[in-house]
């Protein structure tokens, strides 16, 4: 790869389903030059996320969709090799949605600096990053846990999950798992400590919570949706909290969305329902990532990412994620630090 | 009907979808007799809600269901005939879970006096009883409506949703509601002041709060489910609430319930749907009730009910609230008071 040539994904057309590679041009382009302001940065680890498969749909969202032809949105880190900016110099390093190629021209006020002495880049688009705010604050600002309340995770051992259960545990909580398969199940057992991890391809969830939540369960931080959702619905406790953070098994539909046919359950328990997008934090994020920086100097909290090697890589690395091959936050390594 | 019989509506058997007369027993047996702190109350009037057809399945509820052979449960109010608890005398008026039936054997601790010279029994069923205490606390405690708020009403032209209506207003909100057919719309817009009305049988729904709701719906008040809460999900301003009374479109359902397929789109707006019951806010009553009675001497708040003379005439009676045939609090009377 040239230096002064940016390879990058474009997305190439909208989808049904799950973006199979023609989904995606792979393309290349001129490196550009950072205006008055702007930086230029070299992309080192692209995170994919389960959110980008909305990102590719049109119509309204939380964000604008992702233009035919342009290049994909993504959350990444890189390295400043340019800088119009004074706040920042060449050799920072700094996360931002940066998209899905080489190098990417920012503006300096739409990145965020970070300490590789605090922890590596890569912890820095997982625990200390997106997946890890939006697991600290959905849980702690809506899930609200108290010691002694039962907390049921989906996709447990996904980027959001892993940490949503960690931080549950911190909490004195009955913290259960729903993962895929006996290999994520025993990592949430046996790595994260956590009371119970139920196998949702091998075990019927809903007997499973009945028998994991003896007591009900106080707060269902969801990313999965469909039948997991419905099961958890007929298992809540009195006043419970679900934070919908995801529902990953919709994302891909090809038919009508599965809404939760035992929505009415919420009336049975008085329960709520709860949207976030972390965003709604972002000014309080500096303060949350000194907590968990805190938490993982401690050995409380670990951080656990996936990495792939290889830009060229991107279309089949992205559905891992849909069909739950990933062990941890999921990233693409486009060059080494 | 003599004194010394009580005519009585059993629980015939387990019904699928809208119950029909061979769900029911109409029964006579002798008039009980209190015991120690119990009340012998002659029943007047016998309020009709939807949330009967839920107590009528078997199954983990809020209550636990009526049995086969029981008499149907029911609020209702009624004339204390005799009394074995000091605190009531022959002759007052109270409110209880007294049964549909003519006369009821109850705990002085189940019931409510219930004051004439401040209403009539009827009122003290609707807006001053569980439909007006469900409006009351459902709307302003979890609704939290503040002035300029848009706030959507389904079933606005019944029991529980044209008070909430009338709240809103008070509340100087923007007020939608969503009823079936042009004489309860013309009611909502003309006698309850409300700023549209949506006929959602001949209206597209989704369509129509587009239009009636252009800075998006604050507070949804559902007491409807199915198509009607999936259009207002799509339409939901940045944080709305949705507040989730009852869904009579899936009560009767025979095939799977329909959850709400665009749930989704509480992440989008950041947007909670939280179930009640009013039973929540029981010790509250008393308080919410005298300020409703002042609204209801200042005009500023209309009670309507519906009532149907004839205990023989339940069955039919009660279908009413499925078709939508009732306007206002639906109401048998059994006797004259």
């Amino acid at each position: 790869m040239s230096d002064d040539t940016n390879h990058r994904w474009l997305l190439a057309k909208r989808v049904v389903g799950v973006p199979d590679d023609s989904s995606w041009t792979y393309d290349e382009a001129p490196v550009g030059e950072p205006g008055e302001g702007e930086l230029l940065v070299k992309v080192l680890e692209v995170s994919l996320d389960p959110a980008m498969r909305g990102w590719m749909n049109e119509g309204r969202s939380y964000a604008p969709p992702v233009g035919i032809g342009e290049v994909m949105r993504a959350y990444a880190g890189g390295r400043v090799v340019k800088s119009n900016d004074p706040r920042y110099e060449v050799g920072d390093h700094v996360t931002s949605l940066l998209g899905v190629q080489e190098y990417a021209v920012v503006s300096g006020d739409a990145v965020a600096k970070v300490d590789l002495d605090v922890a590596p880049l890569q912890v820095h688009l997982s625990t200390l990053g997106m997946p890890g705010m939006t697991a600290y604050f959905g849980l702690l600002e809506v899930g609200k846990p108290v010691a002694g309340n039962t907390v049921v995770v989906s996709a447990a051992a996904g980027a959001v999950g892993s940490v949503v259960c960690q931080i549950a545990k911190l909490k004195e909580c009955r913290v259960v798992g729903i993962a895929g398969g006996p290999e994520k199940c025993a990592h949430l057992a046996e790595e994260l400590g956590i009371d119970a991890a139920i196998d949702y391809k091998s075990e019927d969830v809903a007997a499973a919570l009945q028998r994991e939540c003896p007591n009900g369960i106080d707060v269902f931080f969801d990313n999965v949706g469909g039948e997991i959702l419905d099961a958890a619905l007929t298992a809540l406790a009195l006043h419970a909290r679900i934070v919908l953070c995801g529902g990953i098994s919709q994302y891909n539909a090809t038919g009508p969305m599965r809404g939760p046919a035992n929505y009415l359950a919420l009336i049975v328990f008085r329960a709520s329902m709860t949207g976030i997008l972390v965003s709604e934090w972002f000014a309080r994020w500096p303060e949350a990532a000194r907590e968990m920086a805190g938490w993982i100097a401690a050995g409380k909290l670990r951080p656990r990412e996936h990495i792939v090697d290889g830009l060229e890589r991107f279309p089949e690395v992205l559905r891992m994620l849909y069909t739950g091959e990933n062990h941890g936050k999921l990233l693409l390594r486009v060059a080494e630090a």
